[in-house]
């Protein structure tokens, strides 16, 4: 399982943020071929200070190769563009893997969680 | 479900980072009362330039006041002591909840996913 995660700051104008996140970039997102799961999650505050971000998105796919060739096809260049679109200064864009374990355990002796 | 996480930027030690997040963090998480999981993921990388994080965390309740509990006990409180003996410069911090929908949907408009 591999994620491609955006964090996005909180834009200047939420409500028009939200309007095309939800309707124009989040069924963008759903219509990419072999996408496993879209994850949203809306930031609600910080336990010390002002939250860093406004909202959280992740795609899951099934695995590098799949993701890559998701995004590398037409749908995935379209969502890439429609980021640039509404959220080019807003978005920090990640990949990622689950790490419940070391990266590179040692397999004598694995943590026992 | 509520969420807390934790963005860790890049440790100028990852193994000694590493050691102490899954030997020493990890364990002391997984032990607060009422959480219902943790998900780690390790950052690989990023679609364009360099990763801004090394590891995503995230603490998963079932509601707000059952995290809020969660981290006012004597494991919270050593939790957030443990964050900041390995990770205070690091760590950025969130609150979310899950946003599959616009934060005040109208009710007789729900978008349709």
């Amino acid at each position: 399982m591999v994620k491609l995660i955006a964090l996005y700051k909180k834009p200047s104008d939420p409500a028009e943020f939200d309007k095309h996140f939800y309707e124009i970039h989040l069924p963008l997102v759903q219509s990419v071929p072999g996408i496993s799961r879209v994850d949203v999650t809306r930031i609600t505050g910080a336990p010390f200070g002002e939250a860093r971000f406004y909202l959280m998105e992740e795609l899951v796919f099934e695995s590098q190769r799949v993701m890559d060739t998701a995004m590398s096809s037409a749908q995935g260049k379209s969502i890439a563009r429609d980021v640039m679109s509404f959220a080019a200064n807003l978005v920090v864009l990640l990949q990622g893997v689950p790490g419940d374990s070391p990266a590179s355990p040692d397999p004598n002796h694995l943590p026992e969680f």
